[in-house]
């Protein structure tokens, strides 16, 4: 079958929904289970509230915390609220440790402790084990349910102990070797298994150089390597070596979607640009205290110019090339920012060095400072027929782009140096500061050399 | 061991370089193979011409196959065209077939046709039949090394028939399960096959809800589909339903990144923040087009100007305020544009129906304008004593930020329409576009209500 549609998820529901409406247990859970879970949590989120509240009776614990997985955790809250509390306590139970930490997150602390009160201690310890780890860490997007071998096993013991983990394991296409002392010694594939001769021992066949990650590794770097070595988990370490969890690639989608989303809504100056949006209030509350910064930083811009009214008020046409100048100077460090901050993103920074960084800034500010500049020249020249009018136009240009270009990559650079997201250095925040440089080199040029344009 | 950071990448390097220059084939095999394919590459990326040279004669196609599948598509012309052709072709012959034709799509059409030619007629056929399909469609990013098996078959004859096939397929952990007609009829996992008995039949272990692709779908909503519902790999059919593909899901994470990185691009106008950007030159190319089509855009907004001169002389005081609004139309219309742009590409704007986003874009709008509106009156009141030219500031802030808003929200729309991609409405060229809208407003106001402001 193809995947569902938003349209059809509905319609296919509409063929399940009698079953439930008609208390037929066996063929409701029949045609709702053979669905994918993604699809099952889509339609709880579709239906009204006592639909739901009849579907829990319906489900073990196990089949609701497949569908709560697939549910946004923004919007999760509610549906913990309206289980019955012992029920949810075994949703959490049943739930990979890493998908119940991050749910548990995004409730409140009163809750959270009373779900863990009420649940089984094993696993209301390994979720407490997690919640310590500090959010976009390894350890907090990592899953305590993996599948360990010795390393003296033979391939049969192996694959038996597998078959037995299996239903329960987050992935069991690699299986991780451990020693004595529990330290992550290797790892073998499953691919590697199962063409590996059975009375073969574990430590002959998997490989010795893994790739593991420490538990306090940022979720960006991870992204990174599980990119660059296509890796499908990569196990999660303490510094003396334990293996202490596993991060699937599942989740790393998870990981890269938001950091894009993150550094996208930083540039465009919004707190969060997916999420919840529907109605105007919420989104308003999203964007206002950026715009309210913006116009106190707009009103110092405001204030610069009123600084030189007395220029103004001499060669009024002057006020005609501000929004230009001021314009060009928050597009060139816009880019400028772009590309430092994904530099710093991707490691390319690292790799090239910030000096060398700071050179190319100046170089482009200056190919493109000199190409705008003789452009606007021309442009000034022909349109109002004032030499000296074109002359300061194109110079302010020029000497704005090659300082808006070095402020753009420099701010996010500096940022990054004293350990501030680069990315809060958002698109129409540098473009304000740019803003104010430009006018000031604008109006600065133009009074210095007024008995020129009179 | 840890993965490699770079400057050890280069270190353990050096540990292996003497054995390639005294000649010591073995060891430097042992040595060089036992690295990951992508330090490997990086390692390519970095030595000398000639030791590379000799890097190429120590390995098999095969090996270098794996190497050059971890090499930069953008950077990896030159490393074939220092090949021998007929080990060029070879490499090729080796690679998975995705990887293959997304590199020869990099080099020059007769390039391509002469290391086609001196290939195995098998693999050239692969390979030109993927080479047909659109770029950024599931077509252009399948890989035909997939394992089939017939529906009638026991499990111990699917295991042995796997155990033949996995050294040359991308993966295993899915099996696609096909009718006579090659039809694609079941899937199943790798997890299932282990853990079910040897004796059982495909059909009844199989899951019959396969979600598949169409080979023409967009990469885009493919990486969606394969995040939503936790895959590894994603089967592609034709209209008809065969088998032509898979997707896996280390090429979607490659997919993901390409297009976050290509959305904030466009958002900060430029048109690739990634890529080898050494050079000042290449940099100023990637940012001069843009730059020099918004300076034209910028003398538009001058000469818009202009032709308020007559305002503009008489109550110079009216330039102070330039930068200000036409800064927060760029800001407000930026933040809209970002928030339609991601609705697109998420899917969410299906969802919830275009009139919906417009009119919560109007809400919005009318929100943050009234709230800034009434913020600047009253700073413009306080701080120049004038009453009119506070509500004229306050006002024209106010219906600036509520078109600004539309227009940010409306454009990605309509483009999306048009089937354009909305995301090359960037924010700089938004913000230019408001530039002149909120110009357009402010000195319409002022020009209309000119006897209070005297």
């Amino acid at each position: 079958m193809e995947h569902l549609e938003d349209h059809e998820r509905m319609d296919v529901w509409k063929t399940i929904e009698d079953a439930l409406f008609n208390d037929q247990i066996d063929q409701f859970r029949a045609e709702f289970l053979d669905l994918h879970p993604y699809d099952q949590a889509k339609i709880f989120e579709e239906v009204e509230d006592d639909v739901r509240l009849q579907i829990y009776t319906y489900l073990s614990p196990e089949e609701v915390a497949d569908v709560m997985e697939h549910i946004d955790y923004d919007e999760i809250e509610p549906f913990f609220t309206e289980m019955d509390p012992r029920f949810a306590a075994q949703v959490f139970a049943e739930m990979s440790t890493d998908d119940a930490v991050d749910i548990l997150n995004e409730l409140d602390k009163n809750k959270v402790a009373s779900f863990l009160t009420i649940m089984d201690d094993d696993s209301a310890e390994e979720i407490k084990d997690l919640l310590h780890y500090e959010e976009k860490t390894a350890g907090s997007i990592m899953t305590t349910e993996f599948v360990v071998v010795k390393a003296g096993m033979t391939i049969r013991e192996a694959m038996l102990h597998l078959r037995k983990e299996a239903p329960d394991a987050e992935t069991i296409y690699y299986t991780y070797v451990i020693d004595e002392d529990k330290r992550l010694v290797g790892v073998i594939s499953l691919r590697d298994l199962i063409i590996s001769e059975e009375d073969w021992v574990i430590s002959d066949v998997m490989s010795e150089r893994v790739v593991s990650v420490s538990v306090g590794e940022d979720q960006e770097e991870i992204a990174r390597m599980m990119r660059d070595y296509d890796f499908l988990a990569l196990p999660v370490v303490d510094f003396q070596n334990h293996l202490l969890g596993i991060i699937t690639v599942d989740d790393i989608m998870d990981v890269m979607e938001e950091e894009a989303s993150d550094d996208y809504s930083k540039l465009a100056a919004i707190s969060d640009v997916d999420g919840p949006d529907d109605r105007a209030f919420t989104s308003a509350k999203k964007r206002l205290p950026w715009l309210v910064i913006l116009l106190f930083l707009g009103s110092l811009t405001a204030s610069l110019i009123g600084r030189f009214e007395e220029t103004l008020d001499q060669v009024a046409i002057l006020a005609i090339f501000i929004p230009l100048i001021a314009g060009m100077a928050g597009n060139t460090g816009t880019q400028a920012l772009a590309v430092a901050v994904r530099g710093i993103a991707t490691g390319e920074t690292y790799k090239q060095g910030k000096s060398k960084i700071v050179f190319r800034e100046a170089g482009t500010g200056l190919i493109t400072g000199i190409s705008c500049g003789i452009l606007i020249f021309l442009i000034v020249f022909i349109w109002q027929n004032n030499l000296y009018l074109g002359l300061l136009v194109g110079l302010s240009i020029m000497i704005t782009l090659i300082v808006a270009t070095l402020a753009g990559a420099l701010v996010p650079l500096v940022m990054h140096r004293f350990n501030i997201d680069p990315a809060v250095a958002s698109g129409p925040f540098i473009t304000t500061i740019n803003d104010l440089i430009s006018i000031l080199i604008y109006f600065g040029l133009a009074t210095a050399f007024m008995s020129l344009l009179l």
